[in-house]
């Protein structure tokens, strides 16, 4: 299912901040869209990514079915804060073999083990776009609510000490707030 | 990498056969071209599949190593048979966790090590197109010569016979030659 994030004049979330993490940023813009069906209001966007809803490219069952038990539904009345995070690996990532990746992803990094800590405080959907050709590899959306912003802080913290960020060559960040 | 396949009037490959293996199949056409640069000629298509060069999904680094040290390159002057076959997989394989497909797709039905004891008679390429959203999560393109016809006819009914192909709900394999 094709995702687009449409940043410009209207959207249901109005942008805090727009900070480059690693590698070039994105143009500033006043609102955020989350779209998952239709193409949007483009006609006014400062910038769109998109993405898809894909298969899940490391978990293990028994991973899969301990996240699906903790995580929340996107759109839960209290989570009024959001934040959109595009990412681009290295080339060396996507050369690395599927055990490779995963070795570092969880059993070094803790990928995994570490979002389920801030689970279901911390909503999560991530949407693949490496195959669409386009600048970014993911983008995730991460929902929940003002009293949880030094959490989400800490989570996307601690995820960018690890050996899997190493390889990170681009990543922005992209704060958002709904009325 | 985006890679166009496109059948119609033009192209380097002359279409011998068209067979649906599994659900529907794909029109006729005179001849097909593999296009991995730019959208080709498609004013006379009959279809076009589009796939992209992605990276390694299942293999392991060693099972990597391996394959590339036997695995030949496309064009080769006496590789004059090609087959090209897309295929769609049912949504409970997709459903899967990462864990499972990777056991189903190698630990029980031996997919690497069944494409592995045809190198380098027969040539692949395997392009990713289920994130474009098409009717296809695959696209394989094989390359052999012509006094290995019955090698690939092994090949791909060894494959049929497996766990891993009870999930195919679509298959259609297009048969071609270069004069």
């Amino acid at each position: 299912m094709r995702v687009s994030f449409v940043a410009g004049a209207s959207g249901d979330w109005s942008i805090d901040a727009i900070r480059a993490i690693s590698g070039t940023g994105l143009g500033t813009a006043a609102r955020l869209a989350r779209i998952e069906a239709g193409p949007g209001d483009r006609d006014s966007a400062a910038w769109v990514l998109e993405g898809v809803r894909s298969y899940d490219r490391y978990v293990t069952a028994e991973e899969k079915a301990r996240l699906a038990a903790s995580s929340p539904e996107l759109g839960r009345a209290d989570a009024r804060c959001a934040t959109l995070i595009p990412i681009r690996k290295r080339e060396e990532w996507w050369a690395l073999a599927q055990d490779e990746r995963r070795a570092i992803f969880e059993e070094r990094s803790r990928h995994i083990a570490i979002g389920a800590r801030y689970l279901p405080a911390i909503a999560r959907r991530l949407y693949h776009c490496r195959d669409l050709g386009g600048p970014w590899d993911f983008l995730t959306w991460f929902e929940y609510a003002e009293a949880d912003r030094g959490a989400f802080d800490e989570l996307v913290g601690k995820l960018r000490e690890t050996e899997e960020w190493q390889y990170v060559a681009r990543e922005v960040e992209i704060r958002v707030r709904r009325e």
